[in-house]
């Protein structure tokens, strides 16, 4: 028996089935990763990462729960501030699915007409087959929509689960009310992990979180360029990894792949060819391993340079304003990046996402936007209506895509965006 | 020309398009109403108010515009305060739904994977055939579920919309959040209609609406008995009109069907068969001209005893608290009866709805429970596991039933609902 053998069963996991997963993953990530010619050497540090996701951080999240006593909290949004996380001691990971493997478990407790992503973690957790599911001393859900709010009710039957009722507008009050939440989670932390969460450590906490948006941003910087240093599937397995490695390891890690970046920017090293096509992502998350867009759209003569989504440009973009000066301050700072300046389609109106989209698609040089929907995600898709209209106003082509975590729309898949990225040229 | 054509083109509505609906409405009408033996004379009203119900209430709502400058709000949620728009001397009109006709207007700017109640409205609008949309001065939207939330975004580019932000939650804080929304509704609509909203008008709107609650709870009342003396259809198309009558002459008018049902009562006459099956319906609400179900079951061996529905108990069941001597307690006790006491699937937790349920189907003595989803409806269907374990555990039978406003499934529909009402035998 393999050490991650032995640590799924103390886990209580269901291994034979979990294997089904071990066996199928290398495949699907050598298939879309390691066909790619020129990569730069640092993916080899997110490589592994991968390589071994179910081993290498549970591992370590287990040794530093047994020998430091410290706790681990399981989000689902990235409206919920690591930060508080990090300023008690603990530790935040991720723990949105994005494998078709989960999804049949999450549809013996959810409608069949639920989004993937939310069918698949709460299949990952009630399967046993995900070692994070096993690990966390607490989920933390909110209500941002339909589909997850209801389906924290069943989750909660089987695991202890804190919910944030965020705000579904953004006017004033609205950031009072929050304000009013992340204190209440800031309490509840404390209770969990038994540490008080103090100017210094939030502080602390604060700028550990901006200096990984920081590096984030650093290297989405580069696909600003004419000649591409990096892939888009690359970026996104990145952003991926970001929702559950250490954060300081991390940044880290980050900016010495952008080190070497910014040598193949000084050299005009591009990973694509002349004449590739430049895509705008924007919807809803793409959740490790959904890496089915990026490899069509790249297969298929294009690049994509920005995510416009939650595992992309809204999870990096929007840094918190380090000057608060006590426990207020802060709270009130971290209120106004995570309501203010994350455009999720959960908010009503949401017109500030359409700037966003406008704004990235020139920054980034893009020459086509694909507006992407998580199959029975009603409020992405909705707002579609106004991604769409705003892109005809603007002059940028566009096209929705509504899709789930099966393959069996491949080949359509192809063929549409094929058709879209040959219009463009 | 008719008067009710010269008005309609008065209301800039699609005249043409309308006659379609006008001319199968009295057809479908008739099927599920007039072919009932023995109903009580008290429906006549009713029958002249859904007759006619493009003509009489609109021109009505017209002339009070016209004559006395009253502003007319229209509601699409059970959570919105009509004793606001009261008490600022207005005229609430519920806008919720109920015919495939407007379903086809709504896909034209909504997702097809909506929920078919918001796509019949946004149709409704769009297509300019319905006359209610095109009287109102104000829409009042509100987030309880994702579908509204983001289809009031689409609604407000052709029409003024407020959007009340309904908390997803019910603690303490919540409660206080819900005030201050109804404060600001209160501003809102006193902007809108140019009166001020007094204690004694708001008193008096909150005893106008109570009296309306009392005499629909009057009403449900008999249904409790061995011997119905009114049918579960009729009883669902009184709820229906509850939204848009003036409230005080309907009022008069359910007492007066009352009173003759106090009579029945006595002489222990049942518009039903004995043996006939007594089901609680619950789910998502059934809004004019939806009928489709109550047709089924009572041609089925059924009667339908309660609607633990929008359109049934949880629209008239609880009362306000009439003891507020100013404003602000009034807000209060408002604010405790429009949260606190429905117990919609937009809530997390929900738990108060189960109990609901178990305690509606004893006072009802249900012999089974079927739950009702309109398709798509996400909260409805996720919370329809808890109602399934609870009623299992209860040892109420139960089936779930999933449908939209379309009468393809009809066949189906009939022979699900006679084996599960055959099986209640």
């Amino acid at each position: 028996m393999t050490d991650n053998h032995l640590m799924w069963e103390n886990l209580g996991m269901d291994v034979k089935t979990h294997d089904i997963l071990c066996e199928v993953l290398p495949q699907a990530f050598g298939d879309v990763y390691l066909t790619q010619e020129n990569r730069p050497n640092g993916m080899d540090y997110f490589n592994m990462v991968v390589g071994d996701i179910h081993g290498l951080r549970p591992a370590e999240l287990i040794k530093l729960q047994e020998e430091e006593g410290k706790k681990v909290v399981g989000t689902f949004c990235i409206h919920v501030p690591d930060e508080v996380v990090f300023a008690a001691g603990g530790i935040a990971t991720g723990l949105c699915s994005g494998s078709q493997f989960w999804v049949p478990g999450g549809e013996k407790v959810l409608p069949t007409a639920t989004c993937p992503l939310i069918k698949a973690s709460l299949g990952a957790h009630f399967d046993k087959t995900c070692p994070f599911f096993r690990i966390c001393d607490l989920f933390v859900g909110e209500t941002t929509c339909d589909g997850k709010k209801k389906a924290w009710e069943i989750l909660s039957e089987d695991a202890e689960m804190y919910i944030m009722d965020i705000p579904q507008m953004k006017r004033p009050q609205d950031f009072k009310k929050w304000e009013e939440e992340i204190r209440n989670y800031i309490t509840k932390i404390e209770e969990i992990t038994g540490n008080k969460v103090t100017e210094e450590s939030l502080k602390e906490a604060i700028v550990i979180s901006n200096n990984k948006r920081k590096a984030l941003q650093r290297l989405n910087n580069f696909r600003k360029l004419d000649n591409i240093p990096i892939s888009g599937r690359d970026v996104l397995l990145i952003h991926q990894i970001a929702f559950y490695d250490d954060p300081t390891r991390f940044t880290e890690m980050v900016n010495k792949l952008c080190d070497e970046l910014d040598k193949r920017k000084e050299e005009e090293v591009s990973v694509f060819e002349k004449g590739t096509k430049r895509i705008l992502l924007t919807g809803t998350p793409l959740s490790i391993p959904n890496w089915k867009l990026h490899q069509i759209i790249e297969n298929s003569g294009g690049a994509v340079i920005c995510e416009e989504m939650c595992t992309g440009i809204r999870y990096c973009e929007a840094l918190v304003d380090e000057s608060g000066e006590n426990i207020d301050e802060m709270v009130e700072n971290l209120a106004e990046r995570y309501l203010g300046h994350i455009n999720c389609a959960c908010f009503t109106p949401n017109k500030a996402r359409i700037d966003d989209i406008i704004r990235l698609a020139k920054e980034y040089k893009a020459d086509g936007v694909i507006d992407v929907n998580l199959k029975f995600c009603n409020i992405y898709d909705t707002e579609g209506y106004f991604v769409e209209k705003a892109m005809a106003e603007a002059g940028i082509p566009c096209i929705g895509i509504e899709t789930d975590y099966t393959d069996e729309d491949a080949e359509q898949l192809k063929t549409r965006i094929g058709a879209f990225i040959e219009m463009l040229s």
